[in-house]
This record gives C-alpha cells, structure tokens and sequence, in this order.
C-alpha cells in the first residue's frame, strides 16, 4: 500500500494546520482519485498518527513509534494522560481500538505533507521544499550551582549568582550558529531558577537546551563549545555547570527514489522546490525505518507554528495538495518489480 | 516605652535565626534584668512584629505598617493567606487579638536586633554594625517581546528571540555593581519565560529587577542605564523591551541618638563596630517613622539567610545580645526631659 497522512493533534499548541494540513491534503487526494474515479495498482492509506505532539500522551510520535517499534505496543496501549486515563482505555470509549498487527504493514511508499514551520520557503518565494531528511537532534540540560542569597545585602564580588553565569550561557548556545556552522540551529528554550524570588540572588538555574543540523559531526563541534563555555563562565561566576546529555537523535535520511518522486512531480506541475532538511520531528522519521518515505513543505506565514498566530495560504495549500496527489498516484501506480526489496 | 524586638515568622523561608535571633536576644535582655532585680525609668516592651516577611499573608511588614500607618488596621486585618483565612479570623482563633490603639503609642526609643544577612562583618572580623538606616529601594520589570517560534526550523538570523535578549539584559544589569556604583546592589531574581519549552524559542520574558543603595542619586543613575541597556538590546534582537516601574521606597535614615546608643555601648563593652546602611527591609523602617528607631546586626555564616544553611556563632549571639541589653537600659532610664522632642 501506499500510506499518506500526518497528525490532527497540534491544535492544543495552536497549530492550527501544522500536521492538520497533511491529513486534510491527502484526504482531499483521495478525495480527488475518488471524483475522478481512478483507480491505482496499490491500495493508498490516509494515516492520522495518534499523539504526534504528545499533546495528550507522552512519549511524542507515540502511534508512529509502535510502528517503527521505538515503543512497544503494551508500553504504548499503557500510557496515560495528565488525568491518568491510558490509550487503551480512550481507544476502547471511542471505538478506534483496532486488532491489526502493525508489524505485518507493507508500505510500498510514505508521504506526508506539512507546514515547513520556519521563514524559508516564504522569504525565497518557493512553493514547495523537497525533504530529504531530519536534522540530528541533541539535547542537553545544564544544572547551574551557586549560591541563594539576599540580593540587598550582598555585595557583587561576594555573589555566586546561578542566573547571571545562565544568562552568559544563553548567549553563547546562540552564538553557536555564528561561531560553529550557519546552519546549526541552537536554542535555550526553557530556564528553571530557584528560588525564583525578586530580592534572592539566584542559587540554582536549569537550562533545556536543544541543538540541530544535519551533520552530526557539527553538532560534534557544537557540543564542544557548548561544554568549554559552560566551563568558562563557572570558572568566572564561581559556580558549578553540569552538561547533562538527554538526548542525541541521528538524523533521518529519507528514501532517494520517494523525494525524488515528489521533486518530479513538483517540477513536472511547474512549481518551484527546494531541498531542505527538516528542522522539526514528524512521525515520516519513524516511518522511514520501515518503508520508503519521504516529505513535502508548504510555506507558512512568517515562519510561525505552534502558536495562535500560525496561518498559511489557501494557494499554498493547493499546490501542496496537487504534488501530494500527482506524487501518491504515481507511487501507487509503480510496478511491484521496480521495487522488489521494499517489503 | 522602650521597645525591642524583631519578627519570628521567616522559618518558612529557611530564616532559622533572622528575625528569630533579634526577638530572643530581646526576651534574654528583659530576662537579665529580672534576673538583676533592675528597675528602670521607662517601661520596656518586647515585640514580636505580624508577618515581617509577608510568609503567611501580604504585604510584609504588615504588622508595623498598621503603627506606622502605611496600611490601616481593617485592611491589615481583612488580608487572607493562601487558605483565605484572614488576619481577622486567624488572630481570634490563637486569641492573640488585642484592643489596644496603636496610634497612642508613645514610644521612647525603639531598638531591633539582627543578623546582618550578608558577609562584612564575619569577613572583616567586626562584632556588630551600627545600623544608620536603610538602603532605598527600587523594583522594576522588564517585559521582553519577541516571537516564539520553532527551535528546530527557525535560522538564527530570522530570531527575535526573548530569553537571548533577557541574557543580556541580567548581565547588564549585574554589570550596573561595576560601572555606577560599588555598592549598588542590582540584582534580577526572578524570570518568567513562556512558553518555557526546550523546543520553542522564547516568545515573551518577563525579568523581576531590584535596585538599592543608600543615595537616591546612585539609583537614579543606575536606572537610566538599565533603561539604556534594555533600549540597546532590544533594538539589536528585534524584540520589545518595556520597563515598568513596580516600587520605588526612599532610604531610612535611623535616629542619630538612637544610632550613637548602639554605637558607644558597643564601644564601651569592648566591641569593634561597623556604620552599615541595611541591605533589607526591616520593620525598624516602619517604626523610625513614629519614633526614635536603630538596629544593630550581628554577623552570620558566609552572609547567607532565607536558606537551611543559614547560621550564627554562639559567641556573635552573645555579643549582640549584650549590646542590646546595655542600648535598651540606657534608653529606659533616660531622663524625660532629654527627649521632650519625642512623642
């Protein structure tokens, strides 16, 4: 079969379209076959994967993941919502448990389209992007030690001060993507401070910090500087700054043949592509494990997603479409010889 | 009267001796004079001051406000803490509800001890600091606005990013204890970033700013230059930066007598002393304002308090303790007629 799909579950982040986008493409794809009264050599799937965001559950791409089986189906079935439901409790209530063996799945091909979730296609003025792959992901949270105390009464040189030596380390992971590689995307997006308090000196700060880029080997170099800064300012703002790995992802490379049938069939609709890696995770990374997959992007207004302000064209919209059903036809019209070692 | 005292109510701070100490070094003067059968000119009261530290309800300093009016007595009494309880119903319920008018009081001479609650006095080896008043006091926040946006997708170049732009703003203002003033005090102990996630660039920060020094003219210039700092930062991350005035309290300047009392008893008991300007608010600030008011501070372990760590010495106890009773016997046998200038 082929599989085309995404996730309904951003709305909670204020995606309005985000992973909405590619379920409502690829129905009104095959939307479209059915209208048109086509019929293809393979059967075409839509898939809307269950808590892509983690909105609900934890972990995040928890329906893709039982598939490419980074979480097992009983760990899965298991977990539980913020009010201690599990999925399998809310799949039995709304009638969507299913008795299907997701290992026995034989995806011939796998498309998903999505919002790019960042200012590249919009700026450069191109329709779509051509995703050949995810960016490698590392994360890292560092604890910063110093010493809570009254912000009155103590003088400067005597301070310990856990959020100003935070501060200085904030700025040097965004400093990263000028000193280490142009394209590396590094970010502290969360900050923890004890005891958070207008007249305490802070004692204790925990930064989450997340690091991107294609090439491991830059993120490589990235991890260096981020440990030798972290030394730097602990040694000047007398304090302790432990680098905690949580994550370190590899990047996903998708299928030559599968972005290349969307980049063709781009070209051949008359729109403008460019290859790009995605900066962001989509349950196609999981998939890939299992199938030949790749993905399409739209634009998006102002780069913007996860947030009330998301927005993007209906033109946008419909050209994404039209690749996504010139891309899925031609792909569910392949021979079953031209692709003998996919299972 | 004679009045001495301090607060009991900062344990749930970590404050095992801060206020504490100044309330028992007082209850252990009375005692010593019972104890020597001494009689005095003028009656001595031990107080110990309604939520000095705003632990149970708000705002602190809520029993000396009321004497020294800056918030009357039914407001102070209608104040709830976190259950809703009111000050009303809470002081009827221990039966510690008095009648007596708080406006009659005719107070002689006022005196607070406690510990210093930073590190100059156990750094210099100095007994006890005689405390001239209080340092001003100014609070600001600063509301930073950028855009929150993907960590994964969004190029550094294309960032409006807040908490880089806080970064700078809490190295600036720890920078102010360099370029305006040794002794300014210019702290940020507090930061709240939203959305707070490790993947979303920071959209929008809020930073808790305070500001003190004993001389108005030194805030006034530490001021226009955070005002300068945040102006300059936001303009080179493309976010807003609003500065928001929160408080602005006038130094206390202590009663010249009173001060001079704590000073030549210590003196006179063979104790080296220190002039200080308190770092934190006390409510001797509240009382100076309807009567001759001093503190003397004692020194603590490594400066710290509002921790567990917090400590004294026995011997700084002591010490501090003997000053008080000599400070307080004086006072309460001074002649009427040497301070008729005095309610």
């Amino acid at each position: 079969m082929v599989l085309v799909g995404s996730h309904l579950d951003s709305q909670p982040f204020g995606g309005r379209y985000d992973g909405t986008y590619g379920v409502l493409a690829g129905l009104e794809a095959l939307r479209s076959l059915d209208d048109a009264g086509a019929t293809t050599l393979r059967s075409i799937t839509l898939v809307d994967w269950t808590d892509e965001e983690g909105a609900r559950f934890s972990p995040s791409l928890l329906g893709s993941g039982v598939v490419a089986g980074t979480i097992g189906l009983d760990d899965a079935l298991a977990r539980t919502d913020a009010n201690g439901v599990t999925v399998a409790e809310e799949l039995d209530r709304i009638g969507y448990r299913g008795t299907f063996d997701s290992s026995s799945l034989a995806v011939h091909r796998c498309f998903e389209a999505h919002i790019e979730q960042g200012p590249v296609l919009e700026r450069t003025g191109t329709d779509i992007a051509v995703v050949t792959g995810v960016q490698a992901i590392r994360w890292f949270d560092v604890v910063i030690a110093g010493q809570d105390c009254h912000a009155g009464t103590t003088p400067h040189p005597d301070r310990r001060d856990a959020l100003v030596a935070a501060a200085g380390l904030i700025e040097a992971v965004d400093a990263l993507a000028t000193t280490v590689n142009k394209d590396l995307r590094a970010t502290v997006g969360e900050i923890r401070v004890q005891p958070n308090s207008r007249n305490v000196i802070p004692g204790r700060v925990r930064l989450a910090i997340d690091l991107r880029h294609p090439e491991p080997s830059v993120l490589d170099q990235a991890v260096t500087q981020l440990r030798t800064a972290a030394a730097d300012i602990a040694e000047r703002r007398g304090v302790t700054a432990e680098v905690r790995p949580v994550l370190d992802m590899p990047p996903t490379v998708f299928d030559a043949g599968t972005t290349e049938l969307i980049r063709s069939t781009a070209a051949g609709l008359g729109y403008s592509t460019v290859e790009m890696s995605s900066g962001a995770g989509h349950d196609s990374m999981n998939v890939a494990s299992r199938a030949p997959a790749s993905m399409l992007f739209i634009p998006c207004v102002d780069g913007l997603s996860h947030t009330e302000a998301e927005d993007i064209r209906d033109d946008w919209a419909v050209n994404g479409a039209e690749v996504l059903l010139g891309a899925i036809r031609q792909a569910a019209d392949e021979r079953p010889d031209l692709d003998s070692h996919h299972r």
